[in-house]
């Protein structure tokens, strides 16, 4: 990448929240914070979301609390958030919970958990279940609050050079995938490599890939990947959903007046709705256009799923022995899913199930 | 009801905005407006949620805008808000769009449209896909604004004395059941009744009523209809997400100071959120105590899911043919739900149906 470039297009993310400002707003705010990203302004979805939170912010105080919003890399690392955000070199950031397990591996329960739930699901157990109170105790140790930043939705399995009929043909695959998705494919005989965003789509082109898995048909797209990855899985068993966070310095959060605190609250939680409102509208209009390209969609088979699930539980059950912050968030959360899955089953997916077999099958409509 | 008893607590709602207020607010909030909403006090789950989006407002503008929160009734009647927000009796209301479709069709698209989307999917045609400005477009007309207020989810399709195996089964079945998908079933040989809240359960213990549709198992369970009516079915097709709706006079809205209009739309958006969040917590919770009681599930046969598909499209022709606003939004609607259901039957559908599987079928976990 040009950095002279890199960094005059983060200058402009830097100050997008002044040029979207009122005319009659307050010459000086009286609190500027800094938001530092992990993520590029190409992937606009996502990043377009935090410059939307610090929009709202703005116009819920009038002009009088200004979240300065950088692109990954520009201020801090991006995958050094969590530290530079609990060491107050910046009072916010936008990032990936689990980025950051190394830590505690009660990180990885804010973003997504293999086998776990739907965005719908998740989100309950986040905002209402008590899922997010837990995920706090813990980061309270790192001088960190984590704010829920939206979702993705269940993200897709990836793109395949050539088609997965069974266990053993995972064997050996080399696979963009990290994570505990990684891990658990790596039990299975995948080869899981980390690569970088603009690294990815000519490794997969020159086979140095098999396999990619990055988010779903909208972000996909962009990328490339079904120019010469002609075979796109559903679903994605290690990420049923996608949370994203805002994590925030405690003694910066603290040191707010209440409705600066409220506007902080209701701008993540209405913009991070509208997140998952803009995946779905953008990966449907996405997935119509990958399919007249000729985009071969298909579902993991059942004997990789299966085993999944296994070797999913199997690492749990391992990192609950290792951490007893991990077990008590991992018995809290799947004990949540287990209910909420037997209530989906006849509420949204009983209706999803019927309106698939009235489209598929064409049923008469006159 | 005991009048008294019902205004007192009434009177306890209307201020319970001002006792959540922090205690530097200001004396005296420089805007107050006044909230009547469509329901009782008494279904919890709906109605805090007012509550919660009128304490979010105060919080976000430091004591200055207050909303006081009235119970169905207790201002004017239930079922006429539209008219007292419109003509500006009171600046707001908490409703249902769709309990005023005889003022025009295109209300109905504010709540619930048989065989449409389930909560994802209407969410984001309402708040990305342009669904909600085609609805304001109409809404226009009678000097209002409607801003969405969350949802239920799916709903179920209610409490029957008997096992429905059929379309057999429905002639002559009296059904407490109002809107579209009343009409639909009318053509299938319900009849559907129209029964007030508080009578609804003597009714169906009577046998007055065959069946009752209400909303899921957090509400269904408080009216007590388990008790007298052993059966449970899904899904909703009337209902697969119901939505509810904040209508503000628009003469009220345009004099607010931008950021007062800013918290209105981002407290709604928060506290609709957290309303989704809520009900699938307390359904899922519900419907275990409901299954211990010895509560029944089924799901309707197909052949009636079938017929109620063809009437449903068949009365959408009828209503497109009488009206070109129903017709102008019922075409962006079902196409946008077309794309959207071929891509959730790859990604969260998807998912659904294997982790159904996996839990069904208790796949291995070691």
């Amino acid at each position: 990448m040009d950095r002279r470039k890199f960094l005059r297009s983060g200058a402009i993310a830097a100050t997008g929240a002044t040029l979207a400002a009122p005319a009659i707003a307050q010459a000086s705010p009286s609190v500027t914070w800094r938001l530092a990203s992990s993520y590029p302004k190409s992937l606009d979805t996502l990043f377009a979301s935090s410059e939307e939170m610090a929009k709202a912010v703005y116009e819920l105080t009038d002009g009088q609390f200004e979240i300065q919003v950088f692109a990954g890399g520009e201020l801090v690392p991006p995958l050094g958030i969590a530290d530079s955000v609990g060491d107050g070199t910046v009072e916010m950031g936008h990032t990936g919970s689990y980025f950051y397990m190394g830590k505690d591996p009660a990180f990885a329960f804010g973003t997504a958990m293999p086998w776990s739930g739907n965005a719908r699901q998740y989100q309950a157990w986040m905002h209402e279940g008590g899922g997010n109170d837990l995920i706090n105790e813990v980061l309270t140790n790192f001088n960190l609050i984590n704010m829920p930043a939206g979702n993705t939705g269940t993200q897709m399995a990836g793109w395949y050079r050539k088609e997965i009929n069974s266990l053993e043909d995972l064997k050996g695959l080399k696979m963009r995938i990290g994570g505990l998705g990684g891990t658990v494919m790596s039990r299975m005989g995948v080869i899981p490599q980390q690569i970088a965003g603009a690294d990815m789509y000519p490794a997969l082109e020159r086979g140095v890939l098999d396999a990619i898995e990055f988010v779903g048909p909208a972000d996909d797209e962009k990328l490339g990947f079904y120019k010469v990855a002609k075979f796109y899985y559903a679903p994605a068993f290690w990420e049923p959903s996608g949370e994203l966070s805002y994590f925030i310095n405690a003694d910066a959060h603290a040191a707010l007046p209440k409705h600066f605190q409220a506007a902080l609250k209701h701008a993540s939680r209405s913009s991070g709705a509208q997140l998952l409102h803009r995946y779905d509208t953008r990966n449907a209009a996405a997935l119509q256009r990958l399919l007249a390209e000729g985009v071969q969609v298909r579902t993991m088979p059942e004997e990789i799923l299966r085993e999944s699930y296994r070797q999913t539980h199997m690492l749990y059950a391992e990192m609950s022995d290792q951490s007893a912050s991990f077990k008590k968030i991992h018995d809290h959360m799947f004990d949540f899913m287990d209910k909420a899955r037997t209530f989906t089953n006849i509420s949204d997916f009983a209706f999803d199930y019927v309106g698939y077999q009235a489209q598929q099958g064409n049923w008469p409509k006159s």
